[in-house]
C-alpha cells in the first residue's frame, strides 16, 4: 500500500523491493497532480494494480467530469483497478469492463471524518490479504468491508472506534450493507 | 401523484376526491417549505403516504442535515414511506423501520437533467400500479425502476429518450442496476 505522499517516495519504495508484492495499490490527492509533480506520479500509476482516490481527484486527473469517462481514461493510464471514493456518496470500483458500487451507510451522526478514506484502504486490503484472492467479486467483497470500517472510523475521535472493535461488530456491520442494497427482480 | 404545487392545489385535490386512492405520493419542494405556504405543506404532508423530495429540502423540512435524523423527522410527520432523491448519488427509500439505497446509473453523459425528478415518480408509481403490490419490498423495485427509467430521461433532451422506449430495454437497463450492486458475502 503506497500512501499517499510524493510521487518520487511512492516510485522509491517500489525500487526497493526485490520482489514485486502481489498487489500493489496507491493513494494519492490533488496536490501530486499539479506541475511538478504529475509526471512522476503518473509514472508510479502505471505500476500498480489499484488506484484509490476521491471523485474530485478523478476529474482533475482525467479532465473528464463524468466518472465513467474519467474511469476508462485513468484505467488507461495502467492501473488494472479504479477506486473513485465519494465520501458520504459511496464508492466506485472499475476495471475495464465492469462496474460496482458500494453506497456509503446512512449515519444519524458523523463525529470526525479524518482518517476515513485511509480506513477504508485498510479495510479493502485487510479483506484481500486475508482471503488471498484478487478476483473482480473478491473485491466488491473488500470494497464493502472497506465501507463497513469507514463507517466506524467517522463515528468517533480518530482512531477511537476502531480500536476495541470486534469481528462480529464488523459482520453485523457488513450485514447492514447487504440489507441496504438487496433487492429482487421478478422477471415474468 | 400529488405533483409539485402550491399546497393548497394539492390539498383541493385530495378532498374532491370521492374515494381516497389505495397510495397517495406527494412531491414538493423548497419554495412551499418558507412561509407563508409551510404550514400547509405540513398539513397536506400528514395525509400521504409517499413523500418524495430531494436531500436539501429534507434537510430544509426537518431542520437535521443527516438524513437519517431528517427521514425520522419528516416520517413523524405523517408519511409512510419517504424518497430522498439526491440526483447523480442515487435516492434512498425510508419507513420507520426499514432504508433502501438505490444507486444512480453511473453515466457516459448527462445530456440534460430537467424531468429526472418527475421521470422518477412516473417510473415508481408506474410499477407500483402495475404490480398492485404496496410492501417495502416491492417499493424497493420500485424505485429501482423509477431511478432506471430516470437514467433514460436524462440521455437526451426532454422526454426524446422516453418516448421510443421499449420495455426490454427497460429491463436490460434494470439489469445494469443488478448488476451495479450485487456482492455476495461468504460468511466463514
Amino acid at each position: 500500500m503506497l500512501g499517499n505522499l510524493t510521487p518520487e517516495v511512492q516510485q522509491t519504495v517500489l525500487n526497493r523491493l526485490n520482489q514485486r508484492p502481489e498487489l500493489v495499490m496507491l493513494d494519492t490527492m490533488n496536490f501530486w497532480m499539479n506541475e511538478p509533480f504529475l509526471p512522476s506520479l503518473k509514472e508510479v500509476i502505471k505500476q500498480v494494480d489499484v488506484l484509490s482516490i476521491n471523485d474530485e481527484e478523478a476529474r482533475m486527473l482525467s479532465g473528464e467530469y463524468s466518472l465513467v469517462k474519467a474511469a476508462k481514461s485513468i484505467l488507461a493510464m495502467g492501473p488494472t483497478y479504479l477506486i473513485i471514493k465519494k465520501g458520504e456518496h459511496g464508492a466506485l470500483l472499475f476495471n475495464n469492463d465492469q462496474i460496482f458500487f458500494a453506497p456509503a451507510l446512512p449515519l444519524e451522526e458523523v463525529f470526525d471524518p479524518t482518517g476515513a478514506g485511509d480506513t477504508f484502504a485498510g479495510g479493502f486490503l485487510g479483506h484481500l490479504a486475508q482471503t488471498q484472492d484478487h478476483s473482480f467479486n473478491n473485491m466488491k467483497r473488500a470494497v464493502i468491508y472497506g465501507s463497513a470500517m469507514a463507517s466506524f472510523c467517522v463515528e468517533k475521535f480518530g482512531p477511537e472506534r476502531l480500536m476495541n472493535l470486534s469481528a462480529d461488530t464488523l459482520e453485523e456491520r457488513v450485514q447492514e450493507f447487504v440489507d441496504l442494497v438487496q433487492f429482487e427482480i421478478d422477471y415474468a
